[in-house]
């Protein structure tokens, strides 16, 4: 049985869509960011980095959204979330959610979730370098109508991650993000993102 | 013909490494971050998210050093520099790669290279934050003798790209990093990376 520990709308979502796409049998820990609880003795035994997701295995532990993604989509092959994994075009898609992971999360991180909050020109710069982050996803990375191209993949739901928490932010402009902006209602259309939805408790935005 | 674009001594280096361990064929871009040359029209056409290494193949360009250094790794496994990818033992060194990238490179790179450099508050916090993570590796990600085990993989020469900066800052406490230290000195006495190093025309630190 995979068990995913995640916090609620947070990055650990993409990887929750993940097993809703893919019909995974799994079960749900929620750890609380914001209580620390990813900082207790029980949770380091499971991701020493203090982070979520994580995915127990039989085999062990994955951490990494972009990780856990691949190992998902790659065990429940009829799902077809994902190219073959010999296949350039999965490396391509790999390029995409790494950059999610290690450029757009901390961006858009910065701006939103720094302790204390970022104010003045800190706060300036920070919205600057997130919306610069989200124009080159919008206009370069995003092929169009899904994430990598003709088919859904594990992508489009970590691509919806930041685009969510975006909206929310009142950063998701309709005339600047049409890309992005009508993904997102793609995504949350889908039956498999609205049962990740309400398992966590979070909304449509 | 592989064609890596890096700047000399940033985190592309761990892709060239790869690409050196494999005895790859594979020719050199060199972008010049500090001058800004990865965000000319040119670069942006290579990668429109400005950032090296890009690695440019038959079939296209891929970004981001964890999925550069599998597709080489793949495209050479006589090399034995990862695990096969059907496995979970290549999950697990993803894994890795992934917080690498999304985790470690993010604190250094805050602490190290913010423009203007931080100060006060803004940079003690920085520090702990580093000093953190770095603690995180040395005391719990990595395995022993090299990264993941008993084996050198791709993941060695992505963690020596940031001991390697925590060195050459005064980072890299002998006392509070032993594994690290002890680490670092083993992948640079590796003639492959010792070939790497001196293509970009950086030390061993």
């Amino acid at each position: 049985m995979l068990k995913l520990y995640y916090s609620p709308g947070a990055c650990a979502l993409a990887s929750h869509i993940a097993l809703e796409e893919a019909g995974a049998d799994h079960e749900l820990a929620k750890i609380d960011l914001k209580a620390g609880e990813q900082r207790t003795p029980e949770y380091l035994a499971i991701n020493p980095a203090g982070a979520t997701p994580a995915l127990q295995t039989d085999e062990g532990v994955l951490t990494e959204n972009a990780v856990i993604m691949a190992y998902v989509a790659q065990a429940h092959p009829r799902a077809g979330l994902a190219p073959d994994p010999s296949s350039f075009a999965f490396s391509k898609m790999q390029s995409l959610n790494g950059w999610l992971g290690s450029s757009l999360h901390p961006a858009l991180g910065r701006l939103m979730f720094s302790r204390p909050p970022l104010e003045g020109e800190a706060k300036d710069a920070a919205l600057e370098m997130a919306l610069g982050k989200l124009d080159v996803l919008e206009n370069h990375l995003f092929v169009g109508p899904w994430a990598t191209g003709g088919a859904y993949t594990v992508a489009d739901g970590y691509v919806s991650v930041f685009t969510r928490w975006s909206r929310q932010a009142g950063l998701l402009d309709a005339a600047r993000y049409p890309n992005l902006n009508r993904h997102l209602d793609a995504v949350q259309a889908r039956p498999a993102v609205q049962r990740a939805l309400a398992a966590e408790g979070i909304p449509t935005v």
